[in-house]
């Protein structure tokens, strides 16, 4: 079996069953089910079709809950191991949804676990030949915004839904002259019937352009297209012949299939933002893994990709955002160069700590309260951050930047004090 | 605000919060926002827009495990309650993914909540104006199969994987002159290299035509055309042109939305299989239920939904199955009438209790193991399930049955033995 292309999958298997046990089953089900004794199942096609376990590292008890349903022999032990298990790629062909269909499928209902979730996935090249990915990636993008390096720094419009079209004229256009990077639309605010996609896409890309025309700037706005599918084409079409520079797609709303079918007519860098992913990685004991998540994203061609930011307001921990950051940068089948986004809760004080932990600026951080509740405006909130960022890849101190720049001492003590 | 369209959603919260505080958050953070201050959220606005709190019933506690990051007060006590949320249909129209942009979206992130799970969608009329729903349904899939009335028996085709096709052709011909109505593909055959679609859409196709021209019976073959998007349309192609009467899609695997789109362009049955939906099922503090889940894949179009079947073999208790086959017959919006597909450890000893419980033949009742494995054959499996079911609708006994039909005998004897 050696020399042939396969996936392997890694997973963390929770179970009362010996761990071999456990692992045989994954296998099993996911390929030629050979726990059920069938005609024409020769020793041949099970050779040939049979996923393999390839290893059972057993790890420390989590204690997590069971699983509902959990098989559980008297007197057994709970156990946990991190189990790669490697599906031959004829079973399924470099197929993002057939893949899917193997490694993960019924994977998440058998009994004989406790807890399952699908940590990485390794593909082989053939994936690559497939799926095109990113087109415009870190270099992309820094490509068209004119900025060779430095982080890059964006807000999203508040508020997130609602706001009327020459209000957002108005917010757009603070926000452009104070130098901005990078504007997305809400999530929430796709192409409602109080905001028509079109509007938007009409009053920024004008206003966009009388900003570029006077500074010599142009920030991407990040339209969301996010829609059923044919419309979500026509949307990008939209914005394209408009001039405009970025469309955002919530990767989960619209499936990774559904983006990959995007990939294939967008023109434009994809944004790719990642609500409803909690319900993946949340639950402890069963789901998939950001990481694994993350590089089907990348392969649907996802040039932008969001990975919460640190001190985040939402549940996951600094260590898990920057394990998400880290995968995101790593290459995948050698490119799918991807920008990680940190949202959530970012403002210029987190500078520091976040270059320190990432040791990159190939970031688009996007600050939302952190720039629009500048107490000096959102022009001074992007002037703090830049500041910020500025000052802590050159290794100074923020407080001895903040005696030079007055919207970064602002910033500090406003949100320093709100947030501890 | 009474009149407006809109769409509530069905919650199960648990929380050590107030459930007031809760329900808010929830509120706020998929639609205004209104617990972080912007300039320009008008007191106007957020009348117009926010998410309001419907109802807050308080639950007995449930046990489930605290999701991680919780918040938890010093002293406060977990409470668990199903909260109702309205959205106004204006906040985002008629389109599923922007649907869930708001009732699903970041919410499985927020600290506030030591568990969260959808439960259910109730949807406005627009929704029936944007999708179409099932083409064919119950009643469309009887009578392409000319079955106006009683259950309708499937199997799947095994080994699920690697079978060569000429082996196929002989499975097929064995299943369709045993009478069967449906026959499918495993999950795991999409369109890989070793087994190509188009091979196995000639000779299945071929063979049905051969078995119809003598026995006048064409049974379903619904072929798993599940893959990239333009690819699956292809596949839904091959399929029409060759003759063939139904295609399988795995919903979750192309997205809700990869089905909505694939509907526009289908003209055959659409048989929904439920890989992965573990995934948003099986946690019991964390996800999406069922209810809520089957609507949408209505919405998308499917004639056909797998709902698990009794004594399964995976996770789910024989009520949680029977509360999905009513979830999936409940008319949605007047209409969106599919077919439930009981699957997984079938056989024909069933047919009492699954009658019994359901009250119904509209049913597509997939035995793999129970035909397949019936020691005289496939032919001699597809007559056991018939006569059990006959039996069970007309409130027979199954023993006194099975002294009439060899086959149902052999069935009890070989199944009801192994499966005690």
């Amino acid at each position: 079996m050696s020399g042939r292309p396969e996936v392997v999958a890694t997973y963390l298997v929770e179970t009362y069953l010996p761990l071999e046990q456990a692992a045989a089953t994954i296998a099993g089900e996911q390929s030629t089910g050979t726990f059920v004794a069938v005609a024409r199942e020769t020793a041949e096609l099970r050779d040939r079709f049979a996923a393999r376990v390839v290893a059972i590292e057993e790890l420390p008890p989590t204690g997590t809950a069971d699983l509902p349903g959990t098989i559980r022999p008297e007197g057994a032990q709970r156990r946990s191991a991190r189990i790669r298990i490697a599906f031959g790629l004829e079973n399924f062909g470099p197929s993002l949804p057939n893949l899917l269909a193997a490694v993960a499928g019924n994977l998440f209902e058998i009994r004989q676990v406790a807890g399952i979730r699908l940590l990485d996935l390794e593909l082989p090249d053939a994936f690559a030949a497939r799926y095109p990915g990113p087109r415009y990636g870190v270099t992309g993008t820094r490509q068209v915004l004119d900025r060779p390096d430095g982080v890059l720094l964006g807000t999203i419009v508040k508020p997130s839904i609602g706001l009327p079209v020459e209000e957002l004229r108005v917010v757009v256009r603070e926000l452009a002259e104070a130098g901005i990077d990078f504007v997305k639309d809400d999530e929430l605010m796709g192409n409602p019937p109080h905001s028509p996609l079109a509007d938007r896409v009409a009053v920024v890309t004008e206003e966009l352009d009388r900003v570029a025309q006077r500074t010599g700037r142009r920030p991407m706005y990040a339209f969301n297209i996010t829609d059923d599918l044919d419309r979500m084409a026509a949307n990008h079409d939209l914005v394209r012949d408009a001039g405009g520079t970025c469309v955002m797609v919530c990767v989960n709303l619209v499936g990774h299939t559904g983006l990959a079918w995007l990939r294939e007519r967008c023109e434009l860098p994809i944004h790719g933002h990642r609500a409803m992913t909690g319900v993946y990685t949340r639950a402890p004991q069963l789901g998939i893994d950001f990481v694994a998540w993350s590089k089907l994203a990348r392969l649907a061609g996802a040039d932008h990709l969001h990975t919460n930011g640190f001190s985040n307001k939402f549940y996951e921990t600094d260590d898990e955002v920057l394990r998400s950051i880290e995968a995101v940068r790593r290459p995948l089948l050698g490119g799918y160069e991807t920008l990680p986004v940190l949202s959530s809760g970012q403002w210029a004080g987190l500078a520091p700590e976040t270059y320190r932990r990432t040791a990159t600026t190939d970031l688009l951080v996007l600050a939302g309260g952190g720039i629009h509740g500048h107490p000096d405006g959102a022009g001074a909130g992007v002037a703090a951050m830049r500041a910020a960022w500025d000052c802590a890849v050159s290794g100074g101190e923020l407080e001895k930047t903040a005696r030079e720049v007055p919207a970064l001492a602002r910033a500090l003590e406003t949100f320093g004090a709100a947030r501890g």
